[in-house]
């Protein structure tokens, strides 16, 4: 079998109306071009790196092993914080050190996180605000190279990571959570995993409250909901989320990140 | 002359600012390397299964021969509707059996719709909202694999087929039809082809109502135009147009999908 | 070493959300399934030929040699504005003659320019409306064949180049530019460059006034601003560019391209 193009996944904040985006695959076409670039998105709000991170994590693990995925929601772009590059057992992540790997810190297990120093690896002239171009593109053309990362710089421990949403169980009745991201269709999505709250054990009743709005079930998809019904339901990322079928449910129930949400349990 | 990577085309209303596109490319790609895959668009309206299937209309002949058309607008996910395989003489669709894939029924010769079954060939954990991931990507990978179809499924016959807008010749000289699509320049786009008008017959004189607006000309071109002017002109897709000049028609008109047009010829 | 695939890009005003981007991308791999195309950007605003030159000339240099950089913002489609294909000293250039590449007459070496004719290399049947598809894209995928330019046309010297906004200095002391882009953060971006402004220079002590604002300080990066503070800095394009950390500049300014900026040097 032939050799594979490495796969490339780009995760930013820079929209797609401007040149941005379209700069880091020239600049990684320049140095390798036996890469697959995959465009995981681009319309993170602009400097939001939570969701960034949330949408990574969403969909990091449905790519072949050794994907190496490019995130840079970067507002501190320029400053002191770092360049990074990410190793685990079967993906490569490359970006700056201001937490947007916070959730690949908790799931996978990190063999070695490394400070991009050398300027060699990076473009020839780099400026102060687009290090997407200047440093995380060729730096990702050299990894899909496989340059041994001990020319790219030296191995760290303190890489920022943020406290993740984690919701509380209150009691065996009763769990916390909050709202972590709304998506194109308005379904709200939570906090709260199959850890906190088993599917067999929701399917069995549950009332969750978001802000003066109820859902009163947990329902295995959208065609089993009533009319205009605010349902819960396990989504595809493994989070629970809150949906009215074929309507914008956010919008209904003036959802927002960060908001609270309540469970009560039989 | 090597083999060539059969290309495999996405259209969903997925949008882009989740990881959900992203997620279908991965699992195409954790399947099967050597394809090419091309957006067709994920800006479809959430739900708008129409939408989808004149979208797809419009370029799915623009690809070669044996292109993989996946087609993802699919609003009854994990309810018993189908997800389907059609084989025409020319082309592969992917999708669910919601009607989408009703313009190619009108317009190839179906060889064979297969609902898809066998779930040794949708990823190992099927969720309940997101088969645009966990069954029509695997499939498309697959089918881009050669897999026989009759490993997947049984053929079917009663494939859902939505009534298409059809015009109305309701005398030698009166047209009535309908605006099927507004599209990013608000040029607005109707349901009447060269079939129930030949543009030569067109271009001797027509007057087309819309409205309280009325376009009095069928041009060639936009600089055949006045300044202002609303006119008819035979699109890119082979249907009836109107537009303004390096303007906005369909805010002028106030025109939506389903508004009434009547044209009468001299 | 294998051969590599060229590769194509594609600037348009088509914007994602019709099938128009995707029918250009079938056209060419009808005619040469060994390249790679990439998207420039697609949301430039429709009919803005001055937006696609500039987005264009950001980037363009960031793709490999021999790129085939494919520009369509064509108002003029159908008429009789000519299709021409531009070859510089390392790259290739195709689209309207409209003006569209006057950036790239302006900083690049034209080694010829020649006016697609022969229909042989454009879509058996070519739209008055669509020359993306029809003409543009299979001209492109014939050039990345290293089909002969003779074949396609006849050079000409005449073609379309607008006057390109340029700064006035005014004194030693004193300079005059325009906004010129406004990108997704809101930056703005005018026309000064270190041409007219030596970033030395500008870091010793400058004053910049838009409209009833002013920045009083050139930075190196964002993190040097204080809260709220609108500043100027060389961007990633070589251009001079207003910001407010984390805030969008252009709104709190109000700025429009087109803007006139005033520099005060001490």
């Amino acid at each position: 079998m032939a050799e594979r193009r490495p796969i490339i996944t780009l995760l930013t904040d820079f929209g797609e109306a401007d040149y941005f985006v379209a700069a880091m695959k020239g600049a990684i076409y320049c140095l390798n071009r036996d890469v697959e670039i995959i465009d995981l998105t681009h319309q993170i709000t602009p400097h939001d790196v939570f969701s960034g991170a949330f949408n990574l994590l969403c969909c990091y693990r449905e790519f072949p092993k050794w994907t190496i995925h490019v995130a840079v929601v970067d507002p501190g772009v320029g400053s002191s914080r770092r360049p990074i590059f990410v190793m685990t057992d079967e993906y490569y992540f490359i970006g700056p050190d201001n937490g947007i790997f916070s959730y690949i810190y908790q799931r996978e297990n990190i063999n070695r996180v490394v400070h991009l120093t050398e300027s060699h690896y990076f473009r020839a002239e780099v400026s102060n605000t687009f290090h997407g171009r200047d440093v995380f593109a060729p730096i990702a053309a050299y990894v899909a190279k496989q340059v041994d990362w001990t020319k790219m710089g030296a191995e760290i421990s303190d890489y920022v990571k943020f406290n993740l949403p984690t919701p509380a169980v209150v009691s065996a009745k009763q769990l916390r959570g909050h709202v972590i991201q709304v998506d194109r269709f308005g379904n709200i999505i939570t906090n709260i995993t199959s850890a906190e709250l088993p599917p067999e054990r929701a399917a069995q009743g549950m009332r969750l409250r978001i802000g003066k709005h109820e859902a009163a079930r947990c329902l295995k998809n959208f065609s089993e909901a009533a009319n205009n019904e605010l349902f819960a339901y396990f989504g595809s990322a493994g989070f629970l989320e809150l949906a009215v079928a074929r309507q914008n449910a956010a919008r209904l129930v003036e959802a927002r990140r960060g908001m609270e949400i309540e469970i009560a349990l039989p």
